[in-house]
């Protein structure tokens, strides 16, 4: 069944649906009737059963609340160094798919683009819609959050805020021993908030290295292959489902 | 330093490249001059340091075998129902990323493309460019095997050759129970040749499932988000990746 994020909690039993793509989507795309079912996530997270009272204004009955809860178990933000082309949308997709909480984006030292206020502005608004299709598409119960900061710093003063910081880094994988990724996994809690930084294409500096382990980052290694700026999110983000979500 | 597969095993200290797209790559889009270092990767999988003897004849000095292996103790084989688009495109070049030995794709129930013999030649062309590439980039010790069968019992008949196959399956991850994936993964033995089977867009049919674990696959959820049919193989290769390189 289609499900939509909507803005606000419902305060009864009658919604009216009002942003513009949602409704277009509905009544032009699916052609939604009369009684027509669907899924409405609201910002409290929980998915809602609703049926249309009366398509020409917008009108839903909000059958009953939905147990379905497809959220990690942590809070993880993935922070990447600015990376070339249309790799954030990518990035920004499957991180989504994979259960991101948060998709953050900083100016490593060897990012090579480089992008003004104005441009972040709209490629906030561009991810944050990719951010949106593709929570609905994998039936989340949130929409991942979007930030791009113009500033490292304004991006390293943010670092105090989680339980626990990993700096993705390539480092040849220790035979017979634990890597510290998963030495870090095993110590994770429910609810916690974790963060993931990954380099862009030229990967960390070497100054930013220090800074990061400084504040608390911890450098982790993601397997022995070289994975490409935008493929190591999806690896940690599926090693972390894997860690906490299947081997339970 | 850059890496290059080459046909063949070599027979003695001096090799001369023959394969023309790598030629190119070596002294137009890299000018490499004499004495310049290559890293040398031969179909025994072997990378061996490599220096320029002489360009106009395309000679190297094989200087010395590197010890560097960076391949997963297993061999896995994806195989995907063909999707729509470039979706193989992308897949081809992210399992190889991320380790696979193989990439295969069948015409499954559910496929909405139909490719001709004519039309699968081009296409494993393509993907296998798109293998080697990719595989070059990760420093991978040999360009994984892509093979796309027109005819879908073609494909059932390879089964036989896996110790343990897997077919990944939307099920609601169960709490507080190992899933059948990791359980899957705890038997797997080094040198295992184990195989991945996903759907298509719109998913495996009734008639497939019963056939394909008739055949010995084990049904897998892959977490509680729905996934798309190209997002799927990463997470399982990435899963791999951490359980069998990182939590040992």
């Amino acid at each position: 069944m289609q499900e939509y994020f909507v803005k606000g909690v419902p305060t009864g039993q009658n919604v009216i649906i009002t942003d513009k793509d949602t409704i277009k989507h509905m009544f032009t795309v699916m052609r939604l009737q009369t009684d027509a079912q669907v899924i409405l996530v609201f910002e409290d997270g929980i998915k809602r059963l609703a049926k249309v009272v009366d398509p020409a204004s917008q009108t839903f009955l909000i059958v009953e609340e939905l147990p379905d809860h497809v959220e990690l178990p942590v809070e993880v933000t993935i922070a990447v160094g600015f990376p070339k082309g249309d790799k954030l949308d990518f990035i920004t997709q499957k991180a989504t798919e994979l259960g991101a909480s948060q998709i953050w984006a900083f100016p490593a030292d060897w990012s090579v683009v480089r992008w003004d206020k104005k441009k972040l502005n709209k490629k906030v608004e561009k991810l944050t819609k990719i951010a949106q299709g593709a929570a609905q598409q994998s039936k989340r119960n949130r929409i991942p959050h979007v930030e791009l900061f113009a500033d490292k710093q304004e991006f390293l003063a943010q670092l105090s805020q989680f339980d626990q910081i990993f700096l993705a880094y390539e480092e040849s994988a220790k035979a017979g021993e634990k890597s510290n990724l998963v030495k870090g996994l095993e110590r994770v809690t429910s609810g916690q908030k974790l963060l993931f930084i990954f380099g862009p294409e030229g990967g960390i500096s070497p100054d930013e290295f220090e800074r990061l382990t400084t504040l608390g980052a911890c450098a982790v290694g993601l397997g022995p292959r070289i994975m490409r700026a935008e493929t190591a999110p999806l690896y940690a983000l599926s090693a972390l489902s894997y860690a906490l979500e299947l081997n339970t």
